[in-house]
């Protein structure tokens, strides 16, 4: 499959002897590159969400590591450094534990650049294979819909959601995308609209409210988003609107697709119950593009992410495979140990 | 009950020889007051959209009338002149035909002033009729949503889904207010917070795709919204996004409220499917607060406005009476001639 026409971006490129990261906070408007040559370099573009996706961070911190060793720097205080730059992060903890056991087992800095660059190849690979596991669930002629952006700024390349619609695109199953603008920080708009306007893939950006009313029209037979983190019963806490979404596609009969590296899926949480849900700062909805919309005095409510239930969800699809239907018991069966 | 400690607003003002009217455009960050001292400059008000909201629009055009009168300009171009700033609303049609009716009846200018003055007052009037009638059917200790701007700014004054909310609140009735954003033009955000604040009603912002979770929460036993036509059979166009919310509603177990005056009803229509939605231009989507925010080449799907099939709406309030559980029956007996 041409796979490269449409995955021409990589947000994260190591340079040999520095890392270049796209900062994606000043995207679209502009294009511009971070060179990072040291591990406190990669530690403050993590800090400052220069770079984002969860994927991707785990990615550039491991780079990170390796830059550390190629300088000669105690490595332990360069782990903790970036570890404390996103302590919430599932992927950056889980890239810096597997740079560290490589380190407890005597490897070098060559060693190190070699697993860096793995973790980096095996995302990029395993977003390849989940686009087609989930393409080949989409009828020919679709249109799909998908939020928030999971695309190759978010991952080494290719995406999660997104490589399933750059898969479907490419194969020719796909044939109308729109993307939800993702209030409140308009990842959709600002971000997942550059990614396919770059690949050049024919894309729909619609209000975030408006994802019932095009459902009704009948143009959507699948919608399609990534996973912050997916619990031992199914369900999938992911973006804020995303089980809104979820509703109403089951209100419709639409399909409703899940997709996420298996490093998403944690068994040790029973159910979404688990899952506490952040708020975050009322101000980022008292304003839009850094100017004040909102009068003075006034408060907001600004949950970041919800739960769908695993009941609404038609597929989870990861690098192992695909779970239709999830329940705790399927969810076992693939993911258990 | 106390009305006027929540109901200060009046955006549309006869001061006996001039209009003033709150320029709505300009809300939050700005309360400035445009003068109307001719019928051309309360035109160019209604295109410019100093001045929103089908009954407020309504109001103005038909003082307007009176200002043409009492400058002893001919009426029918005035008319026609007015009749032409928004040419589909029909709020403004209705105003203008009544003013008309007394034109033709031989009224002089202080019987038009009457008539307008007549119009303005039926509206306030009507607004807290049906505030007590939507807040009855609200239970003690409520939460309610709404969306878009219905309030005192869209109308003479109180607001029709608003003006529920603020005889709930003036009943005790609803504890908690939340008002979505209502992209892409922020009515909620910008101008039903500010009309909130304003009355020092307690209410808290939402993401538009945050509806869900928070239903979901427990603590919105209702939402409460406008309208801009409401077909023979209860279907009901409003802004988009309220169809979304009816879907929410219904997974929820939350209530859905419609109230608009009985001039939104329109038994000409008969269902939903014959009321066609208005798309707009997508540079509303593609740039937020004036600042293109999306890459250039992207595309969007902007649609104003959408159906809400009546057998997702639990009551729709009018001046006439309560309508439960809308049917094309119901709608008759009240509505029908």
């Amino acid at each position: 499959m041409d796979y490269d026409r449409y995955d021409r971006i990589r947000a994260v490129q190591w340079q040999g002897d520095h890392l270049r990261l796209l900062d994606q906070r000043l995207l679209p408007q502009e294009e511009r590159w971070i060179d990072c040559a040291h591990s406190a370099d990669v530690t403050q573009a993590i800090k400052d969400l220069a770079v984002r996706g969860a994927p991707a961070i785990g990615i550039a911190a491991a780079w990170g590591v390796v830059l550390a060793a190629k300088q000669g720097q105690p490595l332990e205080p360069a782990l903790a450094m970036l570890r404390a730059a996103r302590p919430t992060a599932v992927n950056l903890m889980w890239a810096l534990d597997r740079m560290k056991a490589r380190i407890v087992a005597g490897a070098d800095a060559a060693a190190l650049e070699r697993e860096a660059q793995a973790i980096q190849d095996e995302d990029l690979a395993a977003n390849r294979h989940m686009g087609e596991l989930g393409a080949a669930l989409i009828a020919a002629h679709s249109g799909v819909l998908t939020h928030c952006n999971t695309g190759s700024l978010a991952t080494a390349g290719f995406g999660t959601a997104l490589g399933v619609i750059r898969a479907g695109v490419a194969a020719g199953r796909i044939e109308q995308v729109f993307a939800g603008e993702t209030r409140p920080w308009q990842q959709g708009a600002r971000l997942t609209m550059w990614e396919l306007v770059r690949d050049g893939i024919p894309a729909k950006l619609i209000a975030d409210s408006a994802a019932s009313h095009l459902m009704r029209s009948g143009v959507v037979q699948w919608v399609i988003v990534g996973a912050d983190r997916i619990a031992a019963n199914g369900d999938t806490a992911n973006k804020i609107g995303t089980y809104q979404l979820a509703i109403a596609a089951r209100h419709h009969g639409v399909k409703f697709m899940v997709v996420a590296p298996s490093s998403t899926v944690d068994m040790a949480t029973a159910s979404g119950e688990d899952i506490e849900i952040e708020l975050r700062d009322s101000a980022e909805l008292l304003a839009v593009a850094g100017r004040r919309t909102v009068v003075e005095g006034a408060d907001a409510w600004n949950p970041v992410f919800d739960v769908t239930p695993a009941d609404l969800i038609d597929a989870i699809v990861t690098e192992r495979g695909v779970i239709e239907r999830p329940t705790a018991k399927a969810m076992q069966a693939l993911f258990g140990r």
